[in-house]
């Protein structure tokens, strides 16, 4: 099937760690028709991430947000960058540790997540707005 | 060479973060037939992760666990996802924080790995038992 | 265009993060003639890292070099791998929880990179030298 390049957009969601599998399969037909490949998401913003998590119970997704937003709080003292509040500068650390794209691997026409992964989107920000990812597909 | 997929399954190991690029490269021998490619390792479970690190000294790899430990602590007060144990939502958070994948770059035969890089399985629960991974090699 | 893999040196830098988006693409003349594709870019280190952040402020450059070094001081007192400098065993740390590598999308001849988005060298030891990237870049 080669090269198949699309772009996916996302609702605004609320800031915390969001289930989106089904967003993103639902958005992506050519995956059924690839035999073996890598699935790629991109993206396109520093203050939310896309991650892989638990994808059964609920309190794991607000436990992460629990996590991060005690490790890098909102309004730390040291952060300079603040001009476009107290929640920006923390989106971008968060963003640098998780990071933005993600390579799944594709067989017999699915992702192949294991049996608890889903994809998450992270949305680090109190109104992010809707977000934009790069989905990339090569395979055969 | 086109692609190639298959399942790597690593036997369990002890909570921490093991050196593990021979049995990777052992069970994967069409890398050596790789001119040119992207070697992409995915692990398909959630409180565990693959990362790339230090190969040298094994208290590198104890420092990495003493750190992640002092950062994200068993029994974490804030944390509701507990039925699991003390140990499972710390381990969804490491996973997060450390990612699920790793893709790297094949040259003329083998992974190109820098001279102090290696493959860590950073192994996050207590009991995790064994880890499977889905290693997806395209190249020519 | 099939497969094209190179290295890319980076001079070396100072302790902190660094926006290094044209070195990249300066280095890598492949990408202007790639439709559609993936570029891979992997760090051959494991003391210094490789992330997409925000490319307006520098600040909050500086912001990421403040929150990563609070979160794993430099001396910290349960290290063990000491022998070389108190800068070390933190800078393996944040080249785990940063990673080493990033799969960007390329189209129409250009890295997909959101507005916003920039390419860092995350350099964590005090006296980092010149980094070697490993660029491999696959298109059509």
């Amino acid at each position: 099937m080669g090269w198949h390049q699309r772009t996916i957009r996302l609702a605004p969601r609320a800031r915390g760690f969001h289930l989106v599998t089904d967003d993103i399969v639902r958005a992506w037909p050519e995956v059924a028709r690839c035999r073996v490949g890598i699935a790629h998401l991109f993206l396109q913003h520093t203050s939310a991430s896309l991650s892989l998590g638990e994808n059964a119970d609920p309190e794991v997704r607000r436990d992460l947000e629990r996590w991060f937003t005690h490790a890098v709080p909102d309004g730390f003292a040291a952060f300079r960058h603040v001009t476009e509040g107290g929640d920006d500068m923390p989106a971008h650390v968060k963003s640098t540790i998780i990071g933005a794209s993600l390579s799944i691997p594709v067989r017999d026409g699915s992702l192949a997540l294991g049996t608890w992964q889903g994809i998450y989107l992270c949305e680090h920000r109190d109104e992010g707005g809707a977000r934009t990812i790069v989905a990339t597909l090569q395979g055969e």
